[in-house]
Order: C-alpha cells, then sequence, then structure tokens
C-alpha cells in the first residue's frame, strides 16, 4: 500500500487529494484558495468532516506547508515520510508529453516553455510542484498532462488549415484538454461494456469548461478543444466555435482590443451570455422550470444542439459508436440537458434513453439508456485525482 | 418564352447570361472584368464562340451599356425591349429577406443598409441594378439573396454562444451563403431521388468557396458558412473554422492588426496555406500523383476530413441522410476528393462509392455511389443562373 497525494495547482489555488493506492480509498482531500491575496481559504476534510482555517496564505510554499502539517495534526499521517508519491497535474504539456512522466529536470524546463502556450497554468503548475519538492524532497514527482491523452490525434485531427508555417513555427494546432479527465472516463466506458477488444466511446466532459472527445478502442482520436480551452462547444462562460471573422467585427462595433473581446468570449459568453442569468446550469435550469424564461430555455436548446452536433462528427469519425458517457458537473447532473442532448441525435442513430434511469441521481458509474437503445448512454463521475494517482504509481512502479 | 438575364456583379466585374424561360436554354453569358481599371476585358459569346474586347470600362453603366449593346449587335437579340426581366444576385439578404424579391425602393434601401454585413458585396450589387434598372428601365427586375435559403435555420442553429445583445444588436449570427447553389441542387437532388415527400439532403457545395449544408424535406436547417464566408469547412484560401483564440495569439506573434491577420485567414489559409502550392485542387492533386507531394498529401487528408465531419453532424440533425450531394468546381470535379470524403463516413453510415462512376467526368446530374450504397452519393453541376431565372420568373409571374 503506499500513500499518493494528487495535485492540482492554480496560480493562486491549490486543490488536493491523498489516496491511498492501489486501492484508490481517498484519505483525505482539501483546498487551498485566495493564496497571496490578505485572507486566504484553507480547507481541509478530517474523519469525513470539513475543517476550514481563514489565515494569511502568502504563497504556494506557505499553502503546501499548511496542508502537510494539518494532515500530521490531524493524524492523518503520522509522518510525512508516509507520503510516497505526489502527482501534479499540468496543464499543457504540447507536443512534448503524450504521456504523464517522472520529473526530472528537463520535464522541469520543457513545462516552464510550453508557459507560452498556457500562460496562466504552467508556471502555477510549477509554483506547486516546486513547494511540494521542497516539502517533500524523498518523494517521487510526477507530471500529469491534461493534454497528453489527446497527442494520438493524427496531422488531419489538430491541424488547422492556416498557413502550415503557424504549426511548424508558432505551435499553433489542436492540442485539446481535460484529458485526464477523458482518459479515465473512457477507461471505466470500456470496463462497463465488459472490456471489448475494439470499442468506440464519446465522451462528453461537460463542467462549467466542457469538451468531447471520440476515443476508439482508448486511443482519442479527436477533441473539441483546441489550440486553447475556448474552442469546441459552448460552456458556462466561453463561447467555443465562432466565425473567425466575429472578432473583427466586434473589435470595430465595441471599438475594444482584441485581447478585450477575447476576454468576452472567455468570461461572458456561452450559457452566461445566451442566458443573461448565470453560467451554471442550475440557475438556468431553475429559471426555466420555475419561472419559465425564455433565454434559459433557449440556452438549453443551443447548448444541446451543438454537443449533438459534436457526436454526429464524432460518430462518423469512430465509424459508429458503442457508448456515450456523460461527466463533470453538467454531464453528472443535468439530466435535461442529456434528454436534449440524445433526442438530437436519437433519430440519426437509434440511440434512446431510459427516462425513469436518467433521472435517478446518485454517484455511481450508470447506465441510462433504453434497453434497445443502440448505443449505451451512460454517467461516469469523472475521477482526475484518481488517474493522476494511478499514472503516479505506475510511472514510479510503486 | 420570356428572356431574363441573370446578373452577378462585384465591385469591379460583371458576369451575366440570359436565357429563354421556362426552357431555361441558354441564348448568351459573358463577363465584364477590370471594371474602373485603366483597360477592362468583356467576353460575350455568340453562337457559342468568344468574342473579347478590351477597352477602358470607367463604371458599370459602361459595362452594362457595353454589353447591351453586343446583344444587339451580334443580333442575339433584335431589340433590348425583347429582355423580359434582370434576376440580380444580391450576397446579403440579412433577416430581412428569406425569399427573393421584387426590386422597389424599400428592397433597394434595405440591400444598402445591408452593406455592413457584407462591405464589399452589397454595395456593388446596388451598382450593378442601377446600370440595369437605368439601361433597361421597362424590363421587371428581382433581387436573388444569396443568403435566402438560410433563412429557414432556427435559433438553435444559427446563434452563436455570445453575449446575446451581439445577436439583438449589431446582428452577429449564422447566415451563411451560396444559397442560391444550395437550392438549385438540393431541389435536383430531390428530383433525382424521385420527389418523395420527405427527403434529407447534405449539399456539398466545394469551390474556391465551400460550404455544406444540410436540407430537409426541401428546406434548409443548417449549413457550414456563417456570420461570413469564412467560417465552416477549408476553402481554396480561406480557413474555415479556427479556435477564436488563434487570432489574438497570432496578432501578438506576427505584430499584425487583427484585420491584417484576418486577411491571412481569408487569402492565404486553407488548400493554399497548408499545401503551399496553390489554392486550386488540380494544382494540388497534380503536385500529388504526379510529384508524390507530402504537402499535397496532408492538404487532401485535411480538406476531406473537415468536410466529412460537417457529413457527420448534419447526418445526426436531418436524422440520417438520403443523399450527399457534390456540386462546384471541386466538389464536381475532383473525383480523388469525393473519393476521400465518402470513405471518411463510409463505415459509420454504410455509403460507399461506385469508383468506376465516381471517375467518369461530365456536365450531366449523376449518381456516383454503389447499388448497395444506404445514401446515394451525387455529382450535379451548380447553375445558380438558372435558379435566379427561376425565381425571377416566378416572382413576376411571367
Amino acid at each position: 500500500m503506499v500513500k499518493v497525494m494528487a495535485v492540482n495547482a492554480g496560480s493562486s489555488s491549490l486543490k488536493f487529494q491523498l489516496l491511498n493506492m492501489p486501492s484508490e480509498e481517498v484519505i483525505t482531500s482539501g483546498l487551498v484558495e485566495r493564496i497571496g491575496q490578505e485572507v486566504g481559504n484553507f480547507v481541509i476534510k478530517v474523519n469525513g468532516e470539513k475543517r476550514k482555517l481563514e489565515t494569511p496564505i502568502p504563497d504556494h510554499q506557505v499553502a503546501v506547508d499548511l496542508l502537510l502539517d494539518a494532515l500530521v495534526k490531524h493524524h492523518i499521517v503520522e509522518s510525512l515520510d508516509e507520503i510516497d508519491a505526489v502527482g501534479h497535474r499540468v496543464v499543457h504539456g504540447g507536443e512534448d508529453f503524450n504521456d504523464s512522466v517522472v520529473v526530472d529536470e528537463d520535464a522541469v524546463k520543457k513545462v516552464e516553455a510550453l508557459a507560452e502556450l498556457a500562460p496562466l497554468h504552467n508556471p502555477a503548475n510549477i509554483i506547486g510542484y516546486n513547494a511540494f519538492k521542497k516539502a517533500l524532497p524523498h518523494a517521487g514527482h510526477v507530471f500529469v498532462f491534461d493534454t497528453a491523452f489527446h497527442q494520438t490525434l493524427d496531422k488531419e485531427r489538430y491541424l488547422y488549415p492556416l498557413p502550415l508555417e503557424y504549426y511548424t513555427d508558432l505551435k499553433v494546432r489542436k492540442y485539446g484538454a481535460h484529458g485526464t479527465s477523458h482518459k479515465y472516463v473512457s477507461q471505466q466506458a470500456i470496463e462497463m461494456l465488459g472490456n471489448p477488444k475494439e470499442s468506440r466511446i464519446i465522451v462528453c466532459h461537460l463542467g462549467n469548461g466542457a469538451s468531447i472527445s471520440a476515443v476508439q478502442d482508448g486511443n482519442c482520436i479527436d477533441t473539441s478543444m483546441g489550440f486553447t480551452p475556448l474552442a469546441g462547444v459552448m460552456m458556462g462562460t466561453r463561447s467555443g466555435d465562432v466565425d473567425p471573422s466575429v472578432m473583427p467585427y466586434l473589435c470595430k462595433k465595441l471599438n475594444k482590443s482584441v485581447d478585450e473581446v477575447l476576454e468576452i468570449y472567455n468570461k461572458k459568453s456561452g450559457m452566461l451570455g445566451i442566458s443573461g442569468i448565470s453560467s451554471d446550469s442550475r440557475d438556468i435550469e431553475n429559471a426555466l422550470f420555475n419561472e419559465g424564461n425564455e433565454r434559459a430555455l433557449l440556452t438549453g436548446l443551443l447548448y444541446a444542439r451543438i454537443v449533438s452536433k459534436y457526436i454526429g462528427q464524432y460518430y462518423a469519425e469512430l465509424g459508429g459508436c458503442d457508448a456515450i458517457a456523460f461527466t463533470a458537473g453538467v454531464g453528472e447532473n443535468a439530466a435535461y440537458l442529456r434528454r436534449l442532448i440524445i433526442d438530437n441525435v436519437s433519430r440519426a442513430f437509434g440511440v434512446f434513453l431510459d427516462e425513469e434511469l436518467n433521472n435517478i441521481r446518485s454517484d455511481e458509474n450508470r447506465v441510462i439508456s433504453h434497453q434497445y437503445s443502440q448505443i449505451k448512454v451512460m454517467v461516469i463521475p469523472t475521477n482526475e485525482e484518481v488517474m493522476i494517482a494511478r499514472d503516479t504509481v505506475r510511472l514510479l512502479e510503486l
């Protein structure tokens, strides 16, 4: 039995989960927020109960020390030596990483260099790594890349029809994102199909960020996010795909810079932009079913239409489909959106839901399609932490 | 029998075709180019033979007078009074026009106002109309809009997931283009299916510009071009869809304005950008089959992949598909691209070509799929002029 810490470090936050492996039992989990602000937040679960602390947390090193001290103080571990390994989520692995990697100097340098493609995230990931490395020098450290699972895409899927030198010289191509989730969920789906030799899975990771992927025999062949996580389907506040001409038009009409308009695409669009209510699908669902709000209705219809078009694309690319798997906040919980999405492709692909199963709330993996549906529809709660821990154990051969 | 002139006026050019209706027999056709430049070109067919003239053509009025004089001079008509009507192609009809319209003051005003959405095209269309109106005051005049056929799209297909006020206040939405061609080709396809009551057609208009549409029972329900003709599939020099974040990134990297980068998306991308050879699929085909050029190979694969993904989308939206119809320069002639495209969706939808039929060169409507294919694949030479003439006759009740 080994103990693995799965870490997701953002620019001002740090999520963590400590797991026993290979049992995958969660020992504790928590969150440090508002790092560098006047007052920071620290939450950790002790015997299933949330302990909260408000205190200044000036930097990531303080955050890491705080959480490691809490582990000992609350007797979650008796000594920090019990933590065998740390798996660090890294947002962008570019073309350098098609799998997770044991951290060495070279890996750190490469991740730092890739900051150009993920300026908000990769530097934060490295800061988080450095803080853990300093506090736990004897543990093994692994980088788990959010892009790695999509590195199996071939050129005709990852290139944009722009001058080719923008790819060769400037690295402009589709990288995808949410790879750890797509990998975990597709593996679960394949298991639920009974581990057939051939499988064609469409994963709909629908959270505040959202992406769809096409997974053939366990390998990702296409995905909806692109050069950045703005592309693809409509999201909580992100637009997804838009005619490229719209941005210059809006720059002129709104008298804004291209960066300001990009900010609108990222922060004010998607469900928030169409509904005018919220980026949270629960608020939109409430407005729809409690008030009959028309923009809430439109938001759901537009969202479902866009997702279902990607399902059509990926059905074509996969040459058929054995399972459609919904995951992440919206995908796991918004039964009415799942119904709209599946209804949109029902006639074309002979897929339909069991209405009762679709409406059950549960944290378990489950099939929600009708027994006669030609494609199994599943809800699979994502678990990036387990995937990070699995990769960490695999690479360190623990 | 009536004589109808179908006109397509650009900013420095004017294409025309004179037809007998309802027989649809072409009496003559021709082209005026380089209007306003030092030396203009005028070409007109007389008894099937091209007559060429180089002369200064300072403006559209001179161009129209030149071509009308030529009609009489070459005894194509004995008097201009024989021309009963003129149908004018107009690029952008916005949300104001869901069908062609008999020209009146109101229509002219609306088309002028829509110049904001098509600044290069609508003003030229009006200039062309004014010149013909002056020369043929007694003829009927009809505007035929390139967007009208797509006005049957519903909100969940035409809205972008941006703040909704960009649609309500700034008119940002999907309008589509090539509508006259999509209408003509889908009508031909339905006829070739034997005029069934229900039909689901995917039209692939693949020319230098390219767009795909989904036509259900004769009505367009979705199309790949968007706010402008830049969106959708890869084209001769246009990129089609790209992650919206790429444009701001390129602005910075290339130190160019957003308009300069947009120009690259429009003029230097697509087949030209990927191949580095040409925007013309014939040149790329030559480089591939005569030299084994790798970038030419990549261009074809990328192009076919993108088109086939739209076929997957539209198959899902239509709830199946009865016919896939290829049209326009590339669609009518590039047999190897048709094969790549259909191969990509073959397994998913049970569609396959008859290799021999696919390789026949012909100007006729024809089926090129195998007899056991579950979807009929057709090649249908587009004919926007006939469609313009048909609409003109229908609206003027000639």
